[in-house]
């Protein structure tokens, strides 16, 4: 699981920062999250293959989470993309895209498929046999969700070893690796846990911006491996995030306590601020594995 | 006069190329033509003061052409704007506007003032004292103008040796500078061109993009001091030129005599030529005065 950071700021676009996008690499996936305005140069930045990007998933309707889409979906015609394209976000993001694209005339080449959320639920809104992700209800001034993504346990590992001494037929392995007993050359049966190894644990992620501190979503959270947590102020302007329904350094690095969760990285700064290490050392007060996003790093999760 | 090219490509915003976009300074005027995205960026890397933007004239609604301007106009927002704003584009690019200021439940604190543009025939959408803004319509695959700035003609200079010997009252100036006859201390009628040199020729600038060759355009930029019209092709692709409305290098040359302009800026390359040199080059044959725009170029005219 690869998490690249291609833009983890809030409000507006700079010359050296970039409103919120991310990508995430899980089971040969590759996911975008939110898509502020220049996400496709960033993209291209990081030399990051457009057709391999073909499920989109939007926060909410603010700016600063969407406004790189229509470009996006414009530079993909030009690109001659053929594959579909999924979109999961509020309601009402086809509507701006679909008006801007009758203006224009245009169309796309390939399959734009929308899926529009409006329910305050968590629900599970994209699944195959190797990934799940899920809505995450936020609390912000707009109807918002954070995306956890969670891989499937995957197959049991054969004991190479085990497996050859027991005298086990190629063609029960498949089985084998699935979790069932099995019988050997000789008849005899051969108990699944003898000769495998489990599967790794599936990872997860969980994608929380822009959002209010809601304690309601640490069930939803509860031992990911890794979280995102917006955190556009700083203490001495805690006073402003119920306001504007964001959260602080402390209030991300609270969830990530009670939800237990691996690691927390920290985004969505406030641009008032010129240096981002004071989140690193407020959140640590509460919980410790703490990483700061910035546009261009990667996580190796 | 002064041109700040911002972004001068077709198509789609690269790392280091941007959609079209420029900032033309007329008399105190600073005036925003075309917002592709990744424009407020640009105008934060030219240092161009935002505030000083009131007026924007967006050509067409193809995504290059204004993908930039609702993230300017929630930027103008964050930045507490309080000056009108006006906005001079093709019917349709407010409902764009508005609808996603509305499901963002964003607004502005500053007036937005749409000047909705259907007519096919020339005609002025911005006058003062100083400046004249007028219409080019253009012919391209949507509703499309250019837009031709005038200086309206300034005031006659006052040839002081003259004046003085000629003893007129300093309360007459005004009357000289536009252009009266008035009397002098000894009640002498004293004749206008005598004590005055004529203002200085008014400057114009036509923006012509995007357009397929165009002949209908030459009586409304005749003598324009500099014209910016685009050359989305060289000659080896002139074939793709009427197909997708766009003109060649060669084209703009024709239409910059026909019309003897003073200058030739070309622009609007497509981004699948590696050298922009060929476009002058190939221009040149038909025209001499001709400069290529680029990214971040600022024209003194």
């Amino acid at each position: 699981m690869k998490l690249n950071i291609l833009g983890c700021y809030s409000a507006t676009p700079r010359t050296f920062t970039n409103p919120t996008s991310q990508v995430l690499e899980i089971n040969n996936h590759l996911f975008l999250i939110d898509c502020g305005e220049g996400t496709q140069v960033q993209l291209r930045k990081h030399k990051i293959k457009f057709n391999r990007i073909k499920h989109i998933f939007i926060s909410h309707l603010h700016g600063d989470h969407f406004f790189g889409l229509v470009g996006l979906i414009s530079t993909f015609r030009l690109l001659t993309r053929e594959a579909d394209l999924h979109i999961y976000a509020p309601k009402g993001l086809k509507e701006v895209i679909i008006l801007q694209m009758k203006l224009a005339k245009s169309w796309t080449n390939y399959n734009l498929i929308f899926h529009e959320l409006t329910s305050t639920e968590s629900q599970v809104i994209f699944e195959d046999d190797k990934v799940e992700v899920s809505t995450i209800p936020l609390d912000h001034r707009v109807y918002t969700n954070g995306f956890l993504f969670k891989e499937k346990p995957g197959d049991r590992k054969l004991d190479m070893n085990a497996v050859l001494n027991e005298d086990i037929e190629i063609a029960y392995y498949r089985k084998l690796k699935q979790g069932f007993d099995v019988e050997n050359k000789n008849g005899d049966l051969v108990k699944n846990e003898t000769v495998t190894f489990p599967p790794e644990k599936p990872k997860s992620y969980a994608f929380c911006s822009d959002t209010a501190y809601n304690e309601a979503i640490v069930p939803l959270i509860k031992n990911a491996d890794v979280i995102y947590h917006e955190s556009t102020f700083l203490e001495q302007h805690a006073h402003l995030a119920p306001k504007t329904k964001h959260s602080t350094a402390k209030e991300a690095a609270k969830i990530a306590k009670l939800a237990n969760v691996g690691k927390l990285i920290l985004g969505h700064y406030s641009t008032r601020y010129d240096d981002i290490n004071m989140f690193k050392t407020e959140a640590n007060e509460f919980f410790e594995n703490v990483e700061l996003a910035d546009d261009g790093k990667v996580f190796e999760l």
